[in-house]
Formats: C-alpha cells, sequence, structure tokens
C-alpha cells in the first residue's frame, strides 16, 4: 500500500511538472499524458497502460485505486482545478504513459493530417467500433493525447495501437488493400469489396488526403451523396468507410 | 441602394439586440438567429432565408451585398467583436429569419434529446448529403440555430425543412416506416430495407431515444460492432444509417 500524499499548493513542484503535461511539447518530451474521469482511468489500468500517479480531490471515494501500488496524490481544490481541463472536475485524475496495445493489425486506418481534436477522437472510437485496431497518424495530425482527444475517444485509445509517422512510408509499407478518399476518379464506397488486411486513409478537413499520399494509392473511394449538401465531416465519412469494411 | 449605417458603440441600441440573440431565449422571442462569415450567409441568401440585417466590419470589402437592398451596419472591431462568437470574427455577419425550405419530406430524421450542438449540427449536414430534407426536434434537443450548432451544419440548416415538435407525436403523425435505434430486441442495420417515405429516429448522446417514443416504434434496429467500442458517437451513427437508407 502506497501512502497518499497531500498537496495544498499549485507551486508545489509536482503539480508544476504534472501541469506541464497540458502541452504537447512536454507530452512528447516526458512520454506522458493526463487522463481525467474514474471510466477513462479504469480503461487505462485494465488495458496494461503504465499508470505513473494518481491525482484525487481530497473528498473523492479513492478507496479502491491505492491498492494497485501507484504513487497517490491528494490535492484540494485550486490545485485539482489547476490540473484539471475541465470546468468540473471529476476529481480523479492520472498521469499516464502510453503502451500501445499489441493487435493484428489487419484492419488499419490511416489519418493524413486530421487538425480538429473531436475529429481524431470520435475516429478513434468509431475504428475500435469496427474493428480498426491499429490507428496510423501523419505527423502532420492533431496529437492524440491531448485532453479533448482522449476524453471524445472514450478510451478506445488504449485498445487500439496508435503510431505517429510518415503518411506516404505509412501506405508503401502495408501490405494489403490501400483505401483513400478522393473526389475524381474514385469508385462509389457501396461498389467495393475487400478483405483484410486493409488501410482506410482519410484527409484533413479541408484539404483532404495530400498528393503525396494520393500519389501511392490505387483505389480512390467516394460515398455517394444524394442530397444537397457538397461534403461530409470526416469523422462521418471515415465512420460510414469503416462500418462498410468492419471486421 | 441601401445606405449603410456606422455603428462604433457597443452600447448602440442595435448592437445591445443583436447581441441579445447570442441567447436561445431571444432567439426564439425574436425568431431571428445571427449567422457569421461569407458562406453561410450567401447560403442563407440563395435558400430564400429572411435576411434583416447586414453587419460588416469597416474595412470588409461588402460590395457585391447591399444590392440585395438589405438593411446593413457598418461597425469597428470592438463591436464586431461584441456581437461575434468566433475569436477571429470574420468580418461579416447577419441577422436572419428562419424559412423552412419547402421539401417533399419523405426521408425525415428525428432527433430526440440531442444535447451536443456539434453532434446537431453534424447530424444536419449529413442528414442534407444523404436525401434526409426534413428534421424534427424533440422539444429537449438543443437549440439548432445557435452558433456553434449553425458552423457545424455548414449551410444545410437552409436547405432542410426544421421543426421542433414532440418526439412521440411526431412519430404518430408520419406516414411511412419508422426506425429507432435500441439495443435490445433490435435488427442489424445491414439486414434491414426500406422504400421511402420513411423516419429515422436518433437519442440523446447518454439515454438514446427515450421510452415514450420508442413504445411508438415498431422497427428497432441497431449497428454491429465487432470491436472492443461499445458504443458510437451519435453523429456517427446517424451517418452510417442515413447512407444505409439514402436517397
Amino acid at each position: 500500500m502506497v501512502e497518499p500524499k497531500y498537496i495544498t499548493s499549485k507551486d508545489n513542484p509536482r503539480v508544476k511538472e504534472m501541469k506541464k503535461l497540458q502541452s504537447k511539447k512536454y507530452r512528447r518530451k516526458l512520454d506522458q499524458f493526463l487522463i481525467e474521469g474514474a471510466h477513462l482511468i479504469e480503461e487505462a489500468i485494465a488495458h496494461g497502460q503504465k499508470v505513473q500517479s494518481l491525482v484525487f480531490l481530497e473528498d473523492y471515494d479513492h478507496g479502491e485505486y491505492d491498492a494497485h501500488g501507484i504513487e497517490t496524490f491528494i490535492v484540494n481544490e485550486g490545485v485539482m482545478k489547476t490540473l484539471s481541463s475541465l470546468e468540473t472536475p471529476p476529481g480523479i485524475m492520472a498521469v499516464v504513459s502510453y503502451v500501445p496495445p499489441e493487435t493484428a493489425g489487419r484492419r488499419v486506418l490511416l489519418l493524413d493530417g486530421i487538425q480538429d481534436p473531436g475529429n481524431l477522437g470520435t475516429l478513434l472510437r468509431t475504428a475500435d467500433a469496427f474493428g480498426f485496431d491499429r490507428v496510423i497518424l501523419s505527423r502532420d495530425t492533431v496529437d492524440a493525447f491531448s485532453d479533448k482527444v482522449l476524453r471524445s475517444a472514450q478510451g478506445s485509445t488504449f485498445h487500439i495501437d496508435i503510431t505517429t509517422m510518415d503518411a506516404a512510408e505509412a501506405v508503401q509499407q502495408f501490405d494489403g488493400a490501400v483505401f483513400a478518399t478522393d473526389l475524381e476518379g474514385a469508385t462509389p464506397l457501396d461498389a467495393v469489396e475487400a478483405q483484410a488486411p486493409l488501410m482506410v486513409i482519410l484527409g484533413n478537413e479541408g484539404r483532404g488526403v495530400s498528393e503525396m499520399v494520393l500519389a501511392q494509392v490505387e483505389r480512390k473511394i467516394k460515398i455517394e451523396m444524394p442530397g444537397a449538401s457538397e461534403s461530409l465531416n470526416v469523422a462521418i465519412a471515415g465512420g460510414i468507410i469503416m462500418h462498410h469494411f468492419k471486421a
């Protein structure tokens, strides 16, 4: 049993250190990130993530957690508000290092320049639902370990092998059918069939999949839209495509 | 040609009046709402919406707009920042009264208690893409004319007949096949076929479709999820279902 440490000052060096994890730069540097709320923390523990520290608000019922032998801090409301990115902090946070789960990787989602954290989180959650267990992020895709992305991914972050690498290189290295969304010369999704291993590529919210990546892809697909809207949100398009190619 | 009026004070009564439209209460009361950016305003004009006033930042090139004979205000940066809900205001806003377009209504989306503005906006955009030209909002669904919803709907608001009414009543009145998402006793979407007229019902982000509404529906559908995630975001589920039943 680890004895919890009490922290009552925002200037405490450990608090300052944890607060730094609100920025992508320090998340990368320290290879750690923050998660909030009992559900996410339970998912992290259940799926083999390395929980470095737990932080509880002083009146939070934390009985079941300290059994894990994890370094534990108990903080007052002021400190919790400093660390939390929510208006109403749930009262429980953790510092975690990402441990990519071992997955078969027979269904891969490649995200080429996704900018909106909500879109990325939703795409991770949707990939997880349809058996896409490996997600590759291009270097210009938003960070998967920010508070917003983690929240909208709802724990799927810990079920999926998430890697960041050059998108064109990821396509070259992949051994299977590769599909990218494109407007020109594309086949309607409903007319396409494929067996795993397969990779689906989705592009940036504004410009779509980059030329560099499209140049590597033979199979272009599109979602037919009989209505008046000219485009779909990228997470919606991804949902429809991954549902089509689901495990 | 309407001569523009210059406003340089946030305390100007017209500015105060327009600012009130940031709250749902006044949008309802005055039957007006605010839209921002050239794209949304062009869509509103092109689709028969009643544009009551236009507001331009003083250095905005507004040459092409005053031809419409619409009351026009030119404001300074301070006033624009007061009216805008964006950190970087696009420099053009409008006060609009909603004119529901006349649509066939053969594909209807009924939203029963959607709470997230981004979800509602994305659902409107997606409905529009797949030929669902009537969207009914239950009384406890978030307002469709808030800034966030309008922004994520990307103009689809003006292509769709959006009405608010009692959800159970809407089901009773509808003459066609009605499908609601449910977890128990539901048929997998892929096994379901239907011809228009049809209605798709999606429920609240947390609790799903309400009991009151489900009691009116015979055909329950579900999206099969072979992966590890237990649920889909409601806009993603809606995207997959509307794509399945598209025009």
